[in-house]
């Protein structure tokens, strides 16, 4: 029996030590691991090699995926999902596990549909925005990254009195920048899920610059496309000096943390024991209230991931 | 009403980001936040303040403890305890919310016993060896100093062909060493919990060798009390040049991680809520399965901590 | 006697281990150290205090400065100027270290020019853009920082197959950038004092493209305003899909580097030498060739930074 | 024309880049690089190898040295000094730079003496013990993880009011601990080349303690031996709870700072033009008040390295 590992879409920490922990647990379990290289194109493209252990050592340490990864446009037209497919079955690989977001399941969904191939998914992306699972892989690390950027950020604002307006990855969802700024004892918290209230936040921040707070650090979700808006507020009607950052991609990079590694770990034999048990599978593996589980993609397709409400509500304590 | 927060016995980071979700905590609350300095020593000397919002402003990313810790011998005589409770009670403090591991809290419920002191645990110490919950505050900032450390002898080690042995802390529970030992994909880890079997790991480790492996990375737990053993088993027997590391108490310090301090808020909305709405208190709050609990102090100090299954499953793996 | 210390302009690391060299060896030196607080605008409001040793304990190894920063607009009317002056006299402050730029040298220079206040500034700009000194406090830091991020980076970007531009600080000097674009390795820099040619470039890049490198890493000056048209000739014409990091005032901050402590106890302790063997002083400390000097504030103001020739011919390699 | 690298004796931060920079600026040179692997065993041993630029790809942030480094007993017979000398006649290099310290030059020079075998050392140890250099490659990155430690240990050390000893690495050379405690503002160095006086410490430490010095930081070199004396000291004499923190290999390890890349750069592109323009080279790149030389290994191997008397003289303020 032969299996294989695909990263796809946004890349995330934690890969790495998923895609070593695939070769050495699948290896022990008596069967073959393959590697897909370059996500979806590479499907596409046969890229497609066994592994050996020799590959993967000394990668545990390594952000983003030394098997690398892609998003595909080509995988929208049948004739391309059907080379996919047949890639597959040439190399005799039995069944997929795929390092992605909602985006990559939907895909695998497809193949699964269409051609019976059988696919476990781990959600992997910075941004935990999938329905079914409190944790994807990669969220901790960027967590840490964001958190090293912000602390030198403290340090310049409140030399200066200023405030600072950080902007935090998170397209559909704030909870990066909802962790951040409670870990981060940031002042504002700006985030898709959460009307932000300019008049009480004014009114409090107002009082706390009367009382002698020197400076505000103001973090705000990618998604809500309102960095810009806020600084011009905490200028015009805070009357603050405001600089922004936008933090990009180094929330993407790094060396994974200690709990993205022994995350990685959990999803992967998970998601190797259900191909190994399983004739078909179209599952992601979810992680929910400490427990892990084996969600159905049609259902994680269909639903929103939603903060956990006591972030949200301490949140609240900011304004 | 008025509540006061002490640390004691070891230090671990997340005692300040508790130590400030409690002054902001309490004060939300409508009640009166005191600290208590320098531990049971700091008690009996009445080193007792009433905390305000800047005496906690700007310390989340700070290690140890602001208001300090100790061991007291002192409080072994009786005397002396009196004259903590009578300290408390002279600032009319209601309740008390420790950091620190299951000594500190045996000391409270004394306290409790023949003072009626009222208090609330949190857990607090790196080597995450208290019965009744899977997560001590300080746990995970621990595992990523060692995983920098570690980190950078590997860098060495694979430049040299050498074998080392790092010695982590942990008296009688091996977590930190378990779990840096899967990690960091060491091949050698030696805990109290579990038999290290020299026969076995040196087939393993000579066939490595054989094929190639240039270093070995051997992980010890302070406890077990066999670091030169396992060094000169390694010269003597796999015949390889081997060097020692004693991480110590640079694993104790460190700007607490985002996960740390989501835990001390957590743990402290948790105790203090429970101080606020209950009038004998001799409890810790637990985190279990995913779940924050309260836990019987009497029940934590006749239990031991197991370290998780999975993790001693998968260290078999490195045999 | 009594000196004083200012920060003035942007913030730098390196500014708190003057800040405690200054008051530990104004001490022992048998003279009295003063804060000024928050600048010349503090300055003018007599934000001025006398400095004991614990206000500076501890400080080593944080960002920003304790004493604060600012830029002030009223300084450049007179009657403040006489205002700051006055302010000085009032606390018998013979002489001023001033931490700052050329900027804040030339408001000290009007200063001494007006009142005969007597100063020395010591070079602190992550710009490192001040005339007649290799090297400006803060610096060291500052790049370190920056390859950090760079570093993050490099793992998404090896990742995707992607380029990625990166906007490092420096207005009208590209020191950082071309240190961090020779020290990173990275394809492409683009520099105010360099002209990038992007023909030969192009011709380069496609070369390497062709034998396989498989992503293009370009670091750009803020001062050059070419970050987004070096995206746009990336994806145009060297047709890679391209991110942007504006990395912003995560540079500014951060944990002092050794050099940076170093340099700022030699800065500090040479800044005050002068103003206590000298009358009449309207210098800065400058660090050429191994070796500090005293350099004249009117010439510093007159000339223009040039980065060492051996870094600008090495960038050419780039191309 | 062909020319070799190979490390020698203990690895440092900075091998990498070094290397790097060895194989793109001897190609760009027009001649062919080798490299020489697991140092003077491997080129006994011929394992020796043309470089590409594939090789080197990515290395610049890696601590350690691809290359292997080793110490070789073997080498001391004549017999293996010949055959590593014609190891490097049939691959026909006609010189090799030496990254590693003054031992390793004088086995080079012993090469040089009796086979013409012509090379160039650079500076390469974290213990900057080497005669006629200011600066060995390696030492900076050491400064600035030691750095890290001591603020880690500082958190704890602040919470318990403890005396911590930290020895840090320097056989012959107390250049580490000193610019350590320099730096980390330690109340105690203790150094090969200063005698500690007891009593005057004493003297200081007491009256700091009765001020409210809370704790007490003690740098101590390896190679005194005295760290243990130091805390036996500390726990009699000044009656301060004492915890030893041996660093170990961890300062050998770690992510090169910029410094110590550039620095690489520097001293290779020096040795490799000296490799090119001369016939028979038997020297090390030093660098010395700012500026590059070219050192004869004889005097090197004759003088004994001195830390600069303004950094021994900042030390007597410690007492």
């Amino acid at each position: 029996m032969s299996l294989a590992i695909i990263c796809s879409g946004g890349d995330a920490p934690g890969m790495n030590p998923a895609i070593k922990k695939f070769v050495d647990y699948v290896y022990k379990c008596g069967k073959t691991p393959y590697f897909i290289y370059d996500g979806l194109e590479g499907l596409i493209d046969a890229k497609i090699k066994k592994a050996v252990h020799s590959d993967v050592a000394g990668i545990l340490h390594n952000g983003g995926a030394i098997i690398g990864s892609s998003r595909s446009k080509r995988f929208y037209e049948k004739s391309y999902r059907e080379k996919a497919s047949e890639n597959l079955r040439k190399f005799n690989i039995n069944g997929v596990v795929v390092l992605g977001g909602d985006g990559s399941y939907k895909a695998f969904e497809i193949l699964n549909a269409e051609f019976g191939i059988n696919f476990v998914g781990i959600p992997t992306t910075i941004d935990n925005d999938i329905f079914g699972t409190d944790y994807c892989l990669g969220v901790d690390t960027a967590l840490n990254v964001i958190r090293g950027a912000v602390d030198n950020i403290r340090d310049t604002a409140s030399t200066f009195k200023r405030a600072f307006v950080v902007e935090t990855m998170g397209r559909e969802c704030g909870y990066l920048a909802a962790v951040t700024a409670l870990s981060s004892g940031a002042e504002i918290c700006v985030i898709p899920e959460m009307n932000f209230n300019k008049e009480v936040a004014a009114h409090f921040l107002k009082k706390d610059l009367q009382e002698g707070r020197s400076y505000i650090l103001a973090i705000v979700a990618e998604g809500t496309k309102a960095t810009y808006e806020i600084k011009k507020w905490l200028e015009d009607d805070i009357l603050m000096e405001t600089r922004v950052t936008v933090l990009g991609h180094i929330q993407r990079g790094g060396n994974p943390t200690v709990f993205d590694r022994m995350m990685a770990f959990e999803f992967t034999v998970r998601a190797v024991d259900l191909l190994i048990k399983n004739k078909n599978m179209c599952k992601a593996i979810g992680f929910s209230e400490g427990k892990f589980t084996a969600l159905d993609i049609f259902k994680i397709n269909k639903g929103k991931y939603e903060i956990p409400s006591n972030i949200l509500r301490d949140l609240h304590f900011l304004d």
